[in-house]
């Protein structure tokens, strides 16, 4: 059996992150992370397929409580109210605490062009699997689509926003926020 | 002085699209298409940077198209509207007879990861554009970025519903619709 120590995840995460910055993504291997963290290689392995998925990890969680939210949501629900649902759900993993590693691993991310694309490619893969959710509850598909997408969209302004240098508020407000821009915006008033 | 022979650019996407198709994207290289249209590969490398752009070719004229619009939106115009402005300036990139052409370029894409990631790019990058396009006529900075992604979310959506196999719409008719649905859909009428 496969002891599985606690905690090692988050700390491959940290020496990850730690090394992206002060060596470079590119000159960081997974055996220098996995040192790092005082594991061995193959640790690193078992929790990671790459050095690439380390930024990426928590992704499916983050989903899993996004369509959990939609899942919850009232019965009679819009499907804004249920993409609202599940931004709510979203939201404690944007805790105060997590802030300045967000903001270390956005710096990374943007730093590298292979990064971005994967980044594009996690948030297109949420917005099928937020579509799925909803057409699951009955909404016909360009909505749901228009919905999932419009649920990502708050989420990466908000997040954008939530890291960006300088900026104090939490990630609930500026989410509330920006869900109220989309809605004054599209109302088409001038 | 090079000789710039009018036609050829059109007469490579012709030839590449149509072996990726016959042969598989990856199994065809720049030379085959450059042999396929009748010209050298060094005029291949004239037109396209790599094998992969051939699909993308004709990105910027349709993100120039879209800012064109929003630039030419009337004064008073809401941040919706300029996004509508750049939208029904885009439109006529998609005329019927450029509907098989579309349909086969985007079952290329959907085989490869690869290619789908650099449209993923590429559509990101289009949204920047038309947030500095509306930042520039006023707009503040996030309701320019929900309005901007917005945008390339109607058109993404409007796109991926005009190449479906059997759509018989034009692109007109169904963009039109897909924003009556985003409108619908964020007034979070029930």
């Amino acid at each position: 059996m496969v002891r599985w120590e606690p905690g090692t995840r988050d700390r491959l995460q940290a020496a990850a992150t730690e090394l992206y910055v002060s060596r470079g993504y590119d000159r960081t291997t997974a055996a220098d992370i996995a040192q790092a963290a005082g594991v061995t290689e193959r640790t690193f392995f078992r929790h990671f397929a790459d050095k690439r998925e380390v930024l990426f990890g928590g992704q499916e969680l983050l989903e899993q409580a996004f369509v959990e939210g939609v899942a919850a949501a009232a019965p009679d629900a819009s499907p804004l109210e249920m993409v609202e649902a599940g931004l709510w759900a979203a939201a404690p993993f944007f805790a105060a605490e997590r802030r300045d590693h967000s903001r270390r691993r956005q710096r990374i991310i943007s730093e590298n062009p292979a990064l971005q694309e994967r980044e594009l490619l996690k948030m297109a893969g949420m917005a099928t699997t937020i579509t799925a959710a909803l057409r699951s509850r009955g909404v016909p598909d360009v909505t749901a689509r228009l919905a999932a997408e419009s649920g990502v969209m708050v989420f990466g302004v908000a997040f954008g926003t939530w890291v960006a240098e300088g900026e104090e508020r939490s990630f609930t407000d500026i989410q509330r926020e920006v869900l109220g821009e989309l809605v004054a915006m599209t109302s088409g008033a001038r």
